[in-house]
């Protein structure tokens, strides 16, 4: 009989799966051309411009704990997600250095962005190089192509949900052509859910789940995309900046069009709100006219549909308990442990 | 006994497989989010910035017939090479999309290209959705993992080229740090070798040729590319302005490394031509220069070998007979009858 044993926190988990995938993840670029290398490990936070050495933090690594969470649900030693894991964050990494071009948004994990540090075209081609090599990693352990129509799928709907959101930037605040919530749910789904779906789905693919259990991870693991990216529009918008790390209503002096904004938008209640958005001085009153309109409750309850679906396909899918525990562990972290 | 008929012409091929591919490039295409379709349909040629419908040159379609032609080689179909057709001209169109932002190019096919048309950001996205598109494609008709394997590492080459290509521009001209014309050839065959390998490698594959065809194939296509490469190169400083549709000895002008200048600037014949080279009003002296140190004669020679080596592989596989002729046809037409 052994002792009882709290199970792993998120945190946890998150670091175990980073420790089992980094050398994997290394070796990967390693192979790219070495400029490209570089590009791609002072993106990951490993060195800085010119290849010094560096421990920058990176990102928690969500993507590559889930395809790692995946293939020990499907039963199978989590070595065997790996390449999955791999694949993913090449994915991930590529879609921030070109999301960060597109969006002109200069700086990533407090650094300088790739394209501001080696310059817009050199950071083009260090994501294609990336993208590339996704696919190449998978290529080279699938055994069948299903693996690469899961990958190539949802690298479609990341580009479609990035084309949405661009988009949205220039669509009316009012009126017919404005923005629905609904357009917001499926540009969330594409850009957010898409990829975390990808990932626990292609670990369990080549963890050798069945197709059911495949395609119940594929879609949990986009619910709790969506839900995510819901808490993620509260916090910027009521966050606490010292929680978050960016600054208090930053979304909202930006004008962003997200879930809550659009909500208020479309409501009787939002009055004078969207002649208010965009203005920095103009934040605080913009966000309570939202929470007034009931933009901040209509997140919240739409979070906790698309945690709860999560949850649900969870449970109904045979899993193996510890993979289930971990991915159950960070669902929680990721979306709030009260949703 | 049938009448005897001339073999088709490089042309005729070019066309008839053109027509073969189109429906199901266009039908990929329209599946992409409306404003990338619209993007991509600008880059084929096929409509105007807006969408209004349009006739604009495309390219010739070397990459798509060369995909029909491996199927036809291996005793198939053409239309079992489509969809290896449709994924290389969508890495194609993806290459030049991505290319011409790095390059600072402004024109493609005397259209504004597709950054200048619809602005960078854009532009590179709807490079991504074409490069996820192509490897949509395939992961929806290959039975093995082998197809994806090579569109892959045909990718990753295409990256690595251009990535050497783009520091290519900042190295010196002379002394120990100059580009060598063996960095060159490795360079062209990434850029322009490993895609049109690919495409007749692909088709094959598709098209059921063992291992042994598709790999010979594969690198017939590199040869070929190497050559078509060398020849352009030629054709960039001494072509007629009237036939190649590029002003006289613009290479020279730009200033760039291709192999005839490299091959002149490695020989003692090269006098003064580093300090010709990128000056408009100096362009002719240098091409005298370039021709006297022996820089055409070894880029042809070059071209002649690679050349000889398609045809020497191209012989030596079981290929059904008419797509031989048509791959000889084709290669002809590439690179000039005489090489």
């Amino acid at each position: 009989m052994t002792a009882l044993q709290a199970p792993p926190s998120a945190s946890e988990v998150l670091s175990r799966c980073r420790e089992l995938v980094r050398p994997a993840l290394e070796e990967a670029v390693a192979g790219l051309h070495p400029w490209l290398a570089e590009m791609a490990a002072y993106c990951f936070g490993w060195c800085e411009v010119g290849g010094a050495p560096a421990a920058a933090p990176g990102g928690k690594g969500v993507r590559q704990a889930l395809a790692v969470l995946g293939a020990e649900a499907a039963g199978a030693d989590g070595r065997v997600g790996v390449p999955a894991a791999v694949a993913v964050e090449l994915v991930h990494a590529f879609s921030l250095l070109h999301d960060d071009i597109m969006d002109g948004d200069g700086t990533r994990r407090r650094r300088p962005a790739v394209w501001q540090a080696y310059g817009t075209g050199p950071a083009v081609l260090a994501g294609d190089a990336l993208f590339a090599l996704a696919v190449q990693t998978l290529a080279g352990v699938a055994r069948d192509p299903g693996a690469l129509g899961l990958l190539s799928a949802a690298l479609a709907d990341l580009v479609r949900g990035q084309a949405d959101d661009l988009l949205f930037a220039s669509r009316p605040r009012t009126g017919p052509e404005r923005v629905t919530p609904a357009e917001y749910r499926a540009m969330a789904e594409g850009k957010t859910g898409a990829l975390l779906g990808c990932a626990v789905a292609l670990g369990a693919a080549l963890g050798g789940a069945p197709e059911a259990t495949v395609t119940a991870l594929e879609q949990a693991g986009r619910r709790l995309g969506i839900a995510f990216q819901l808490v993620d529009d509260v916090l910027g918008i009521w966050g606490d900046p010292a929680v978050t790390g960016k600054p208090a209503g930053g979304d909202l002096r930006e004008g962003k069009k997200t879930f809550p904004v659009l909500v208020a938008l479309a409501s009787p209640a939002a009055g004078r709100l969207p002649e208010l958005l965009g203005r920095p001085e103009r934040a605080e009153e913009a966000a309570a006219l939202i929470e007034a309109a009931g933009g901040r409750a209509a997140a919240l309850a739409e979070a906790r549909t698309h945690t709860a679906a999560a949850r649900a396909l969870l449970a109904g899918t045979p899993l193996a308990a510890p993979a289930a525990a971990d991915l159950l562990a960070l669902l929680d972290f990721l979306v709030g442990r009260e949703l």
